[in-house]
């Protein structure tokens, strides 16, 4: 099924990578947004030169069929891919990489790598499909405290166990990626309908361990609502909960560990809520004069319990860059499916709501019409986006993503002042104009999840100084007008001074606490959430 | 607003009560079921003829104002509505009464009570409308370890603070109880919408602590999808999460508190996700040629993406105890509402899926039929049902619930072993047979919450030993079978053996290690979900 091997430094897998027609797109926009015809170009070093320490550990023989200290195994498992990431890659820095990579193929091994990292003083990473864009997976770690770090990549634990198609759930293990869990469910008609933009290259445990956000832009978003349990290994030992439809049993015990980032243990299954595939579709893309007419609209969408599967809506500008539009409106992505029923009451009552906020559906609201039009630019664009990543950012082009969300009161100046934070820390920190959009991929009855893009050019030599003082003044802005950190992109390393800022002291101490009871020698992914 | 103080005694306020009427309803259907003509009858004691301990504790002046050791405090608050409440209280045994009551009025009384128990060695335990049916409210506490008990009545903080109509919250107090909320709300068209049984003598912050069950069967069926944001005060300090439709940051905070059960710390406030008021409504009830038939068209419409407000079945013989059918047949109550469209193309497409299960709609689907016919009747029932429980317990009878969720694939053959335990364990305890019948009360789309509800014959002297022999029963089977012990009514005190078996025991390692940060002295509620 694996074509190649996960790329060391770039999206994907070796041999993959964008056309030179999506090449061209991409920088012809750069050029014309920055009024430059040439980019400086530096090529990150081939895997046969990087500098890697020898490794400090050694496996037990036990252990050694599943471990590597290969040096495409450090390289490959040193970096997620957030933008700060590729620069220090390009620039040769590979002093985080792991000292070996274990690849588990049972729960058996997974408590036998801990147990050996727990005797040699050595940081435990999980690692699910190394997408992070957070520093999530990176073993950035003491080396006062921990004397070596160990990754644990979970890809070998990478299927479907069971399918219950009477009460639609599958239990899954932790290292299958989206492809080849979809694959499985597919002969039984369901799916797990989770798309995250790192779709093919991340995994289930990844997914639940970071509360990824999925396909659906109402009701169902993040992965948390569709876990129906997990077992987790743990320093300690094996928790698993009962397949429950819903309980009132104390706190829930699984909403403890989505979200917690790998720092209390190891998601090996889970049963997962599944959907029928959907038979019945009704999608058109609605365009607005501004965004926030176009938010607006929404909100009465969000608000109707109408609940349609997509309601995404783009900025003229963002419009403009992927493709979608023309950069004169803002347009919404509108699509509701059923397996069930035909969805032409409930696609037209959303369209009544758009129309009382000036928006006019672009073409024939069809069935098939999402495979049409902005609609399907925007969507081969979001699917095709994290390849350009490697090719900008050689040329010194910083462009980022950040994404958070906020009530619908407050909205629209949270949107301004975020907004004019990054666009002058842009000019600050590189000199010269950048750009900033917006999109919502998530929207809720209370409020949105609005995603920002940004885009400047920077200096080979200064690049991560230049990204980090942008990043840090639109997070410092995000968290001062109320937002939260992260909306879907998880906490990480990357994250937490906002994070420490937005959760509450007091949860932080529980949360510790918690980590201690599980974790009692810190060996699991220090750094991420909390301080170990 | 107040007509009277609630009972000690008793459902509801005093003076309160079943009318003749409705009290010859259920002693009729008890002496067919059981073949008796009369009753023994006993009189629980008096208030004044209460023997209840001198209080161990007084409170220092500062706190005088607002705490009392008065009997009919002291009373009111030993016992939540358990059955096994009423028959300890029945036999007058009020030992474990608390010393003070407290109504604090603000945070910082709330934190000054915390701290005066705490240098006293006193247990604290907080109390919102006392309705627990789990000893969630009881001081029951081990008297080598607390020197009294203090319970912290919320009455005192009972107001809508803030009301926001744009992202539809509500900033409300934790001691609001239903009716006044709602009162709030209304004058600006918004509603919480969440009526559990107890909605007139419960309160927000019980209801966030207890993981309560409302008014929607389906999608937002407990409060924790209503929760945006808490304060909580803690031993340790004030907790406050922020303001968000949704976050990825981390293991979320408020599902830490939601469902903690008053040992973490004591919920003075919380932002409400709310709902417009509905306008549209479509609604009937289905018989159906039994109750698996009813199940099986509930779990398609589970599965179907529709959503009703409720769908609520009855089996036949609880469709007869509570007037809603013949007993010839089982009854579903399905209802649709919005504030924002028609519904008939939803109710149209719920009646083919029951219709191709063999269920046949009771009169018409018309908007207001849910006024009408077996669907009221059952409302009414189920709204005077708790009051019931006083007359009955006087006679002997032994009436009581139990809820539960499985996952579809199990739930007959579970149906039958729970039902099959409980009716055998009835006639073991009493000698002769009694009653087990069954309802879901929500529904999601991998399976369904089952209610049962059981009746039994017993003798004064015995009762609460024959109580607890069905209930050991009851919880055993259900827990073997893979069900929850609670999907609404909580853990408490009385839920421990089955919880503790149900959870996972890391998991209750974690909540431990978190209560000791943020209750070091083991105040909060000890007993509750965990030993202190």
């Amino acid at each position: 099924m694996r074509e190649g091997r996960l790329k060391h430094f770039g999206w994907g897998r070796e041999g993959e990578g964008l056309t030179p027609e999506e090449e061209g797109f991409v920088l012809d926009r750069a050029r014309a947004r920055f009024g430059v015809q040439d980019f400086e170009q530096v090529e990150p070093p081939a895997l046969a030169d990087l500098a890697l320490a020898p490794p400090r550990l050694v496996p037990p023989a036990s252990l050694k069929p599943i471990c590597s200290s290969e040096r495409y195994d450090r390289a490959a498992h040193t970096y997620g891919k957030a933008y700060e990431d590729y620069v220090r890659a390009l620039g040769g820095d590979y002093a985080a990489a792991p000292d070996v990579v274990a690849y588990p193929r049972s729960e058996a091994e997974v408590a036998a790598v801990l147990d050996w990292a727990g005797g040699s003083d050595a940081a435990a990473i999980p690692f699910g499909g190394g997408s992070s864009v957070v520093g999530g997976i990176e073993p950035r770690v003491d080396r006062r405290r921990y004397r070596a770090s160990v990754t644990l990549d979970m890809r070998e634990m990478g299927r479907v166990l069971e399918v219950d198609s009477v009460s639609r759930a599958a239990r899954i293990q932790g290292g299958a990626f989206g492809p080849a869990l979809e694959a499985a469910l597919k002969p039984h008609g369901l799916t797990l309908r989770h798309f995250p933009q790192s779709f093919e290259y991340s995994t289930l445990g990844g997914w639940i361990a970071t509360r990824s956000g999925g396909h659906f832009a109402t009701l169902y978003t993040h992965i948390d609502e569709l876990v129906e349990s997990l077992r987790v290994v743990t320093p300690q030992g094996v928790l698993e909960s009962r397949r429950l439809p819903g309980s009132g049993a104390g706190p829930s015990s699984d909403r403890l560990f989505i979200g917690s980032e790998g720092i209390l243990g190891i998601i090996t299954e889970a049963w997962m809520r599944l959907q029928a595939r959907p038979r019945f579709r009704a999608g058109c893309a609605v365009r607005f004069k501004d965004f926030f007419s176009a938010a607006r609209a929404l909100r009465v969408v969000a608000q109707a319990g109408l609940y349609p599967a997509n309601c995404r809506i783009l900025d003229p500008e963002e419009a403009y860059n992927t493709g979608a539009g023309d950069g004169t409106a803002a347009i919404m992505v509108l699509a509701f499916e059923s397996a069930d029923h035909p969805l032409e009451p409930w696609m037209r009552r959303a369209l009544e709501c758009c129309a009382d906020h000036g928006g006019a559906p672009e073409g024939t609201a069809a069935a098939d019409s999402h495979r049409e039009g902005a609609a399907e630019r925007w969507r081969n664009a979001f699917i095709r986006m994290p390849y350009a990543r490697e090719r900008t950012v050689k040329r010194a082009i910083i462009g980022d993503t950040f994404e958070t969300a906020i009530t619908w009161e407050r909205f629209e100046t949270f949107h301004d002042k975020v907004k004019a934070a990054t666009e002058a820390a842009i000019r600050t920190a590189t000199g010269r104009a950048g750009q900033v959009t917006c999109r919502f991929t998530h929207v809720y009855p209370d409020g949105p999840a609005p995603y920002f893009t940004f885009q400047a050019l920077g200096r080979h030599g200064a690049l991560l100084e230049q990204w980090t003082a942008i990043k840090t003044a639109a997070s410092d802005a995000l968290i001062a007008a109320g937002g939260t950190i992260t909306h879907h992109h998880a906490v990480g390393r990357g994250h937490r001074p906002w994070y420490d800022r937005e959760r509450p002291a007091l949860f932080a101490a529980a949360l510790k606490a918690a980590k201690q009871a599980l974790d009692p020698q810190g060996l699991l992914n220090p750094g991420v959430l909390i301080d170990p």
